[in-house]
């Protein structure tokens, strides 16, 4: 067991890593194996998966990987938060995504090998489990459960994305920060005051806009009832901040997990399509 | 084998559909488990998959299925094109995704069950294969190697929303345009003339712009040599262009396929990193 194998960050001598990760004991890796993200790995499979972890930590700021890099590990981030921001040849940088615990990033890329297409970046004291790809990529073909996981892992990142695809293309800034806002809202169970979860010079980035153009969209968010005072947003009413924001909350909301369904009991039959769902659907 | 069952759309009586499949001959089935898309898998996995497949044609303009229902097929493209839309509740809509040959679509969707993100349309005369949703996951708990197969196509997938998103935050339309042709050119191994693949209109939709913004970003796309007359575009030179776009080729080309590897002959012990892995890496 090298559970709690010292981090590379700190042997590549990143500026701004924490040295040494601490020993993880065996009932946190418990701990983790419970976490939605690894729900469906029998825990002998989930202990074999994470055996050969490594444990990190890192203050703010530090790049774990860089865009264009090999994958070595795949990372799940356990505190903290993490971006994943996409740079050009000239510099110019953008956040693409903020993950938050507990999650993982970025599985496409290990499990097919083939380079990041993002850098990933501290945003705050975070700890890691750092699975090497290659063991990663080995259990894949020993644990086809594992698969599965990982297929429904990677089928919410995707899903995540043409969210905010739609929400670049459809939307103004306005209404993506308010669409931003109520899904905040609604994953606390319809909660009328929420707390930002990172920093506005995050938030901006996150939406695609300067921290300029965020403060106009907080003010013209302020006609529909929303009011807003440094980390902490009051929405007066939250069908009209939906109707504002063109949101569909049946769709528009990023799932929490997203899973292969467990196998249905099915006649083993090649006719497994009866009539009936042959006539196409419209159950939503 | 019910394979070249008639299409569901045409029972469905949508608008436009033509009506019964037509029956697809064994061989053209065993063409199709050829394709990139399905390699990795025995040829007898493949046809137990397929084996249940709907053989369906739509002509133009069908919706093979609307946004916010749940997944009944995976839809498999053979021959033409379509486009994944989203729909916002006030009926605005935008292209996220153009389907080409031979390509899957949404495997998110259809994997996880959950209601699909986007609304499928036919852009021009097409032929598909639809895999029943319920046999596909059963197929995944009895054939692990489909599970890796469908990983690679899913990750091929999000990795093509990312460069989609690094285009939409970092680029201008002009720029946007120009990246879109650099691929193409380089996609036919460096040619300097290529052919746009659909017309204008949906190619601004593709990029998130109005004609008349495309038609500006041409404009401004002759300056570095680009020149276009219908849809028939000349390069002068790739360099001069990949520069303006800030195209890093590297990693801005969508991959053609993506898989996981094939499982690499390691010594079967905890320790499968070496520790000269563990300080990071650098090659790209």
């Amino acid at each position: 067991m090298v559970f709690g194998r010292a981090c590379p960050h700190a042997a590549t001598g990143t500026p701004g890593t924490m040295g040494e990760g601490a020993m993880t004991p065996v009932d946190e890796l418990d701990l983790v194996l419970q976490l939605p993200l690894f729900d469906g790995l029998e825990p002998e499979s989930g202990r074999r998966l994470l055996g050969p972890s490594l444990h990190c930590e890192a203050q703010a700021g530090v790049n774990l990987f860089q865009q264009g890099e090999r994958p070595e590990y795949l990372h799940v981030l356990i505190e903290g938060a993490v971006e994943l921001r996409c740079v050009d040849p000239t510099g110019h940088e953008v956040v693409v995504e903020v993950v938050r615990p507990v999650d993982c990033f970025i599985l496409a890329a290990v499990v097919t090998d083939a380079p990041y297409l993002m850098t990933a970046r501290t945003l705050e004291h975070s700890r890691l489990l750092l699975i090497p790809a290659g063991h990663l990529r080995e259990e894949l073909y020993r644990q086809p459960a594992l698969s599965l996981v990982l297929l429904g892992s990677l089928a919410r990142h995707y899903r995540a994305l043409v969210r905010q695809i739609k929400d670049l293309k459809l939307r103004t800034s306005a209404e993506r920060v308010g669409a931003f806002l109520l899904c905040l809202a609604l994953d606390q169970g319809g909660a009328t005051t929420v707390e930002l979860p990172y920093r506005k010079r995050v938030l901006a980035d996150r939406m695609g806009m300067t921290p300029e153009n965020l403060s106009r969209a907080f003010a013209r968010l302020r006609e529909c009832g929303v009011q807003n005072q440094g980390s902490h947003v009051v929405i007066e009413d939250l069908e009209r901040l939906a109707e504002y924001c063109r949101m569909d909350t049946a769709i528009d909301r990023v799932e929490a997990a997203l899973r292969v369904p467990a196998q249905q009991v099915l006649p083993d039959s090649s006719e497994s399509v009866p009539p009936s769902r042959a006539q196409g659907t419209t159950d939503t």
